[in-house]
């Protein structure tokens, strides 16, 4: 049984918290926090305490705060015998203090309102030791079966292609939104088609699934597209992403122009 | 029975044959293309011609081919008495040749390797005449429940919002695999997070949904992505897409700037 202290009161420590609390081979010995008010409803009955002196002794203390926060947090640990790991996927391992350190990033976007099933998210693992390393694929694999063993860079890289296809997509959402209220048109018409192309490429790859004026060089529907366009910033993007799609589609014969804007006969 | 002839032979309109000829209350009764061959697939044991000097008696004839041609297929149909109808999102009405014309518009992404559920599937109507709007409401419900009428104004609006959160979406997912592959991390690992996107928004709206270093304003961490970016154009956009996130967050007390690259203490 592996024992379990987690530090932190913020979404994904909650998320974390709960699925540990179900899972198998391991048991949550301890839930640490600063707001006392966040940690009482987060830890409920598990023993919980804000006294940073008084950390329990764990094998793993999972530390799922704030990027900046990770380095103070470590400090009580410094000396501990257990792993100390973090949850960032931007922070590297060496900012941790502790003699035994490694890192647990779940690849997934948390909310407060939305319960998430973990068997399916990517755990991305990290740890100096070997046996500290096994350690960890063993309390990921509580709770996924997609456990990938990746270094800092490489998890850093992947934050950032996340970021693109999370924080970037949702951007989009909101602006597809937005151009939808400007005509009193519901947003609820643009489900559908959202969930359509997000399920569309579990299957098929991004460049295949590709459709649309730019991808067709549809160079006339694009022009009208960029006249209803009224935030000059909105019109920069659609012409930025058109010519990444251009650029990005399969080359026929006698096809060799990058950009749409240039393409016209 | 309402009696449908289908004129084209892309995606859009063998998706459309398919569900017609398992919905209830319409009759396909004949199949128009040039294509003798994708006709053949198409249409199967309905009949079907590639002669446009044969087109058969219909109530409705529903033209899905490309965008350039919706005028020059209306042609033949030109004296007829029945409804002719295009299913473009950005085509106006008045593209069309025929006494008695309409658009039946289905607001989503057909591939020809996925099956499509039309059910859900919002279907954008238009017409001229009172009764030919109410024909089309009835052959638009043989296949969905949400059938919506708007004018040609609102659906090429609809249209653009659809470029958005489809066409560009899928652009990005694109960029996300790009970026992965450059360090040679699997795609799979980002579709987890791609579908839970997608799907937070099905209940939340997209501002509450964001998440991310541009709606925390961690400058930190979008430097140090900005840096990872090797490519021009992939900087251009993170700069853009972060600026806009900046904008659209509720602003707090004490947190009036906009940019969050003038945002710095």
């Amino acid at each position: 049984m592996l024992k379990l202290v987690i530090l932190g009161t913020g979404n994904l420590s909650k998320h974390l918290g709960r699925a540990f609390t179900r899972a198998q081979g391991v048991e949550l010995v301890q839930w640490v926090g600063r707001n006392a008010l966040e940690l009482e409803k987060a830890a409920g009955s598990i023993p919980h305490t804000t006294d940073f002196g008084s950390i329990a002794q764990g094998d793993i203390y999972l530390i799922a705060v704030g990027d900046d926060a990770i380095g103070e947090v470590s400090i009580p640990l410094a000396d501990r015998k257990g792993l100390v790991v973090h949850t960032s996927g931007t922070v590297p391992l060496e900012a941790l203090r502790g003699k035994d350190r490694g890192v647990f990033y779940p690849l997934q976007s948390f909310s407060a309102q939305r319960e998430v099933d973990f068997g399916e998210i990517p755990i991305c693992i990290e740890a100096e030791r070997p046996a500290s390393l096994e350690r960890l694929r063993a309390l990921a694999g509580t709770l996924s079966k997609e456990v990938h063993e990746m270094g800092s860079h490489q998890r850093k890289i992947l934050h950032l292609a996340a970021v693109f296809v999370n924080n970037f997509t949702n951007a989009l959402y909101g602006l597809g939104q937005e151009i939808c209220q400007g005509e009193g048109l519901d947003f609820e018409l643009l489900k559908p088609l959202i969930l359509e192309t997000a399920q569309k490429v579990q299957t098929l790859p991004p460049q295949e699934a590709q459709t649309g004026p730019a991808r067709r060089g549809d160079l006339r529907t694009m022009q009208s597209h960029l006249e209803l366009l009224k935030k000059k910033k909105h019109r920069e993007l659609y012409i930025l992403l058109s010519e990444m799609i251009r650029e990005n589609r399969p080359l026929g014969p006698g096809d060799p122009t990058a950009s749409p804007w240039t393409d016209q006969q």
